[in-house]
């Protein structure tokens, strides 16, 4: 029997109780009133690793949040591994939706309910306790060690990047380790070779100087919701599912064989997610199936739209300003700046005469790929497999998560991302939660990897 | 001299004074904590009507607020027309907009400033100060007169129609008189010969049984946004501004010359228009003027469109659900009822695969259309020409008065719209006043109409 499955089983009610503890610290990184809470949260951290046996553990500070950073480096000889992941946690409205109090731990189920139990605390948690485990068994680290846990990563990491140019020779490292995603579902383990990047775009006409009755110049005068309609309406072609924007593909990298076969591994059940979504039909660009629509496809998403009359009823007015929220999910290649440059130019090239445009650009990242067959990856696999009997699969995510495109860039390494969270966790929304077969695994799984890799 | 002009100066300050006093009264009839307010202001009429020696003089209980009805009618021979008008007001918000509270009315340079100055209290006042001037100089009344005024027409006159149905014989005259539209402009009396009808219908779709996130979901679903666009644009034909629902234009009447010439006499300045609504362009229907536009040829508006993100920054959602609001304005033999039909069929047929479409039909009214060449019409252009020195000019008017074309079609009787208002006057707006000047010639030009139709 595994040393490790004995000693975490011995100390699973110590351990629940911290991570109870650190999880009643409401650090919403959001919220100016929690600024000391997301400290209390960043000094609990700090003395647990501490106590773990951690080195040089540190509270830097920053224009916004502490970034905690900490060290164990004597394997001479062996790879170092620098672990990323946050301290701070998503807000909690609407907080009638939670059947028990967001930062009163609670479990269920076998399940632990709190705001950021899966997203990030009882994530990092697993370092620490993986950490600390083998420190306390055999004195010492197979690997060389860096931490850097953040406390603003829910407000898109606004200090981050700074830190790791100013602090780049400090934090270098063979691999960036993040567990901040998710198993594919239950028992069905994967690690990220891609997520999305993104970039977004708030997009305003305005016609007449006011609101005008649609009894005396309806007909005679431009309306912005038509004009608004008609511009949105230039960006898809409606058959293909493509858009429209000149050039928006450029550099997009042709889906492989080898890539489409690693994506159809997955054997994901179209069908199910119809009837889950209550679609009649799934949409997207032609050709593609919907894992690589939403892996591997950019993407150009209205998010928002909203002009004129909302009330209950009728009110016959012709608005002067009508707006919409555009977001892209962009694929390895694309540059997001050169892309919201060519969707600003087509907005601008498609204003219906009488509009005046207006364009305020908002975020972007760089999508993130990685080649599965690095040797960090594949080790990776490997120890999910020792644990969970499951080889993980590598997957492509829609999602963006632009810190760590930064990580890879400006610490040049290969970025592994281990997550132990489960898609239908509730991350961002009421009773998010950590399914606790994955807390029992993932300490299992990081002390495999920190051994083996 | 004429004899009136001195009787209306020298009661000036006392009508005033009276109609002030009506003013105070919060007669909106939207608004239910109103309810005991709008009896008051119908009680005040009614006392009013009475002391003008009015007959029968009588509050009409419906299911909403009361209809009250007056007569004198012992001009044999002559012929007999009906006053229609109304004492409800619309309601006041935004109060803080007002310089001067909407129900402590207030004059300030040659404007009386109250809630219902000009729409309609104050033009239903210079109808009964008209009558009682003539009763009380000559004892009698050169016509015969009925008077209907209603306490509901702000809120669409849910019980009139059924009243003049039931009571068609007792109001059944040779015209209808209505004080409730504008001059042109200051000095340019007006009489409408045609209101537009109108219909309305509210538009939604839903795509997903819940909002998504735009990383996991974002180029592999349908976006209920996306479908609303297409949807929406394909109503009207961008270039020619001509709307694509089939059979729209079916029974609209080609604008004759005639026609065409009797609009050209307004000397409408579309620069000026332009200048005013700060808008570098009209548009409209390909091949005809601003006010053909709205004048005589139908038109469909989105008056809201809305779904999905609208508050500040950026949220990566794909909407499940895009709602619209749709409004017509129609001309002769447009059935509204028919025009609702084809646009069901046409948004049905155009809805984007993957989106369900809900539809909920509102208002209807037919247009209204009189020929100018009716001699109640002729009288009452002679009667502002006496009084303004100015022919007033025959119109088209792009608005609904729904109530109108019930009364030419139930009474079957010519409507004559002799309105003293002014279109800056601010009705249903904060600030509405009405012009002094128009007060006195109103009062003129009633009695010289009451005593030559």
């Amino acid at each position: 029997m595994n040393p490790y499955t004995t000693y975490f089983e011995r100390h699973r009610e110590q351990h629940l109780a911290e991570l109870k503890e650190w999880l009643s610290i409401p650090s919403i990184s959001a919220l100016s009133e929690h600024k000391e809470d997301v400290r209390r949260a960043a000094e609990w951290l700090k003395d647990a690793l501490t106590a773990a046996g951690l080195e040089h553990v540190t509270l830097n500070e920053t224009d916004g949040h502490p970034i905690l950073t900490a060290d164990h480096l004597h394997a001479e000889g062996a790879p170092t591994l620098l672990i990323y992941g946050h301290y701070d946690v998503q807000p909690v409205d609407p907080l009638n939706l939670w059947e028990t109090p967001p930062f009163e731990p609670s479990e269920r189920d076998g399940k632990l309910y709190a705001r950021g139990a899966t997203d990030d605390k009882g994530q990092v948690f697993l370092h620490v306790k993986a950490l600390e485990a083998i420190l306390k068994q055999e004195g010492r680290l197979p690997v060389n060690v860096k931490l850097c846990i953040e406390g603003e990563e829910e407000i898109s990491s606004p200090n981050l990047v700074q830190f790791l140019d100013d602090n780049a020779q400090d934090l270098a490292a063979d691999a960036v380790l993040i567990s901040d995603t998710s198993l594919l579902e239950r028992g069905k383990p994967a690690i990220s070779t891609g997520l999305r990047g993104l970039c977004s775009i708030e997009v305003s006409l305005n016609t007449a100087n006011t609101d005008l009755h649609s009894g005396s110049f309806g007909g005679g005068v431009p309306n912005a919701l038509h004009a608004i309609v008609s511009l949105l309406n230039s960006l898809h072609d409606e058959q293909t599912g493509r858009v429209l924007v000149d050039g928006f593909y450029d550099g997009v990298l042709p889906l492989t064989e080898e890539m489409r076969g690693e994506l159809s591994k997955m054997d994901y059940d179209e069908e199910k997610l119809k009837a889950d979504l209550g679609l009649d039909t799934l949409f997207g660009e032609e050709g593609y199936s919907f894992l690589e629509r939403t892996g591997v496809r950019p993407t150009l998403e209205l998010n928002g739209v909203y002009g004129g009359f909302q009330g209950e009823g009728t009110k016959t007015v012709i608005p002067k300003e009508a707006h919409a929220k555009i977001t892209c999910r962009l694929v390895a290649n694309q540059d997001p700046h050169d892309v919201l440059a060519k969707i600003e130019r087509h907005l601008r090239e498609h204003t219906p005469a009488g509009a005046k445009l207006t364009l305020v650009p908002g975020e972007t990242a760089f999508a993130f790929n990685i080649d599965p067959s690095h040797p960090f990856l594949q080790k990776a696999a490997d120890a999910y497999e020792t644990v969970y009997g499951v080889r993980a699969l590598f997957t492509k995510d829609g999602g963006s998560i632009p810190i760590i495109e930064a990580f890879s860039r400006v610490l040049n390494a290969p970025v592994v991302l281990m997550g132990f969270g489960l898609p239908d966790e509730n991350l961002h929304a009421p009773n998010e939660h950590f399914n606790l077969e994955n807390f029992d695994k993932g300490l299992l799984t990081l002390v495999q990897y920190l051994k083996t890799v």
